[in-house]
């Protein structure tokens, strides 16, 4: 893997390029982005040069497409001409099945991979990236078939990944979309519905824990609108799935079957925190 | 106020006594918990001496139940013969409604006020008390009548409470037991619920918001059950409002709408923030 272009030099971008470098990655990372965001690029050291999206890819082994689902959507659309035979094609969004869809319908030159980074911060923008973002973070890799794993292209990439410390997890393009709308989508919009109905109170008593329980309720729609507008599927059924949870402990507010699901919830929140303070194994 | 007899000096009575000491009260704090609580609160400075019940509030002019709700409700039935006449006998229970009906129909020989203060820590127990605890936090008063306020020994506690840096909101029993059935039981069962859906996933994708949003799930059932018990009826109209909400989102994933609802929750979750951190008015 020689010349890398990410394409939408952000957080994950820019986290991509910073930890490239970390690492020892010696070829030319290649951004693409607007003005501005190149400049901070620059001087953040995630990338070595910006350039066009046509320039850089006409150059790079690696395609990392890190922009918003929808931009995605969209170079996926216009890339095929562009890109070299031996070239992979990966990107970074955060639903999958739509992403995957349109890379094979549109990109035939090349091969495709789909990937899904479980990292991120409140922060956005290439100037809160790091190059230890992915450190100890899952890295969801939704191939359409298990052979494209397995290709040069793919195993320089997912090399590189290990190195940065994240743990490859690979998954069906529906699937996973399956499991982030339970495990990121429906946490959003259960955070985002809480604090809209508190809108209505005047005054709120309110103790610490509200500051946690709404701290996702901070997110832009602007992030989320693709989200949404590309796995709605999943997520209603998600969503029916908790309305039914909060149904039976509505019925059952006073009886010890509570206290089940209390100690349900309890175990499933603290292997939540040990999965993801548990360092990736060694050369794995 | 001269002599006080804190009644549970667990991380709520702890704090409370360790407050009373930093901001200058000469007079004797007086413990009633279990021979090691009492052991771990002495070493902590949050008490001068441990006593039965009777023997403290015997002498107490302040009287501080700080105990489970259960616990809180036990007392209060037994109190009438103990009390000096002149005594407060006040409460730091978490629902309000049925701890004031029972104070009214079994405290008939001194005075008391609810209270709330909405403050806490995932950590309890006195060792993880702290003498600032209360600084910046609200703290409610749910007096049966507004005169309550006005007597010499309310008038005094409530001095105290401002020392502390604490917020005094008054509110009606029943009314603080619905406001907080939205702020603090609806976001507890909230994450318990989702925690629970979650634990039927046998490998999860777990974004960084994940372990935020489940971070109450990890409360122990012992705590809540007096919560869920004693102020079902409220917390049941917060489910459901709550899950009309969830419903309307559902229905509109793919619509404008939403932005509307993220807008709505972002400003809401702003306004909690700057409310918690929002020092108190010197004086007031």
């Amino acid at each position: 893997m020689h010349t890398v272009a990410i394409v939408g030099v952000g957080l994950i971008g820019g986290s991509f390029g910073l930890a490239l470098k970390e690492h020892g990655f010696a070829g030319q990372r290649i951004g693409v982005s607007s003005p501005g965001t190149i400049d901070a690029a620059l001087r953040a050291g995630a990338i070595d040069r910006g350039a066009t999206l046509a320039e850089a890819v006409h150059d790079a082994d690696l395609v990392y497409l890190a922009q918003p689902i929808g931009r995605i959507l969209s170079v996926l659309r216009e890339l095929d001409p562009m890109v070299r035979p031996d070239a992979l094609v990966t990107d970074a969004g955060s639903t999958k099945h739509l992403i995957v869809e349109t890379a094979r319908r549109h990109l035939r030159r090349c091969a495709f991979l789909g990937g899904h980074p479980m990292a991120g911060k409140e922060s956005r923008g290439v100037a809160n990236a790091g190059a230890d973002l992915f450190r100890n973070a899952q890295y969801c890799l939704t191939p359409a078939d298990p052979a494209d794993l397995e290709t040069p292209a793919a195993r320089a990439f997912r090399d590189w990944i290990r190195r940065f410390g994240a743990r490859e997890v690979v998954v069906g393009a529906e699937e996973h979309d399956r499991m982030v709308a339970l495990s990121s989508h429906l946490p959003q919009l259960a955070s985002t519905a809480l604090a809209s109905l508190l809108a209505d109170d005047e005054e709120l008593l309110a103790g610490p824990g509200l500051v946690g329980a709404t701290r996702l309720a901070m997110s832009s729609y602007d992030i989320w609108r693709d989200i949404l507008m590309t796995n709605s599927g999943a997520i209603s059924e998600a969503l029916t799935a908790y309305i039914q949870k909060l149904e039976y402990l509505r019925e059952n507010l006073r009886s010890r079957a509570l206290e089940e699901e209390f100690q349900r919830a309890s175990e499933t929140a603290q292997s939540i925190r040990q999965a993801r303070s548990q360092p990736a194994e060694p050369g794995q």
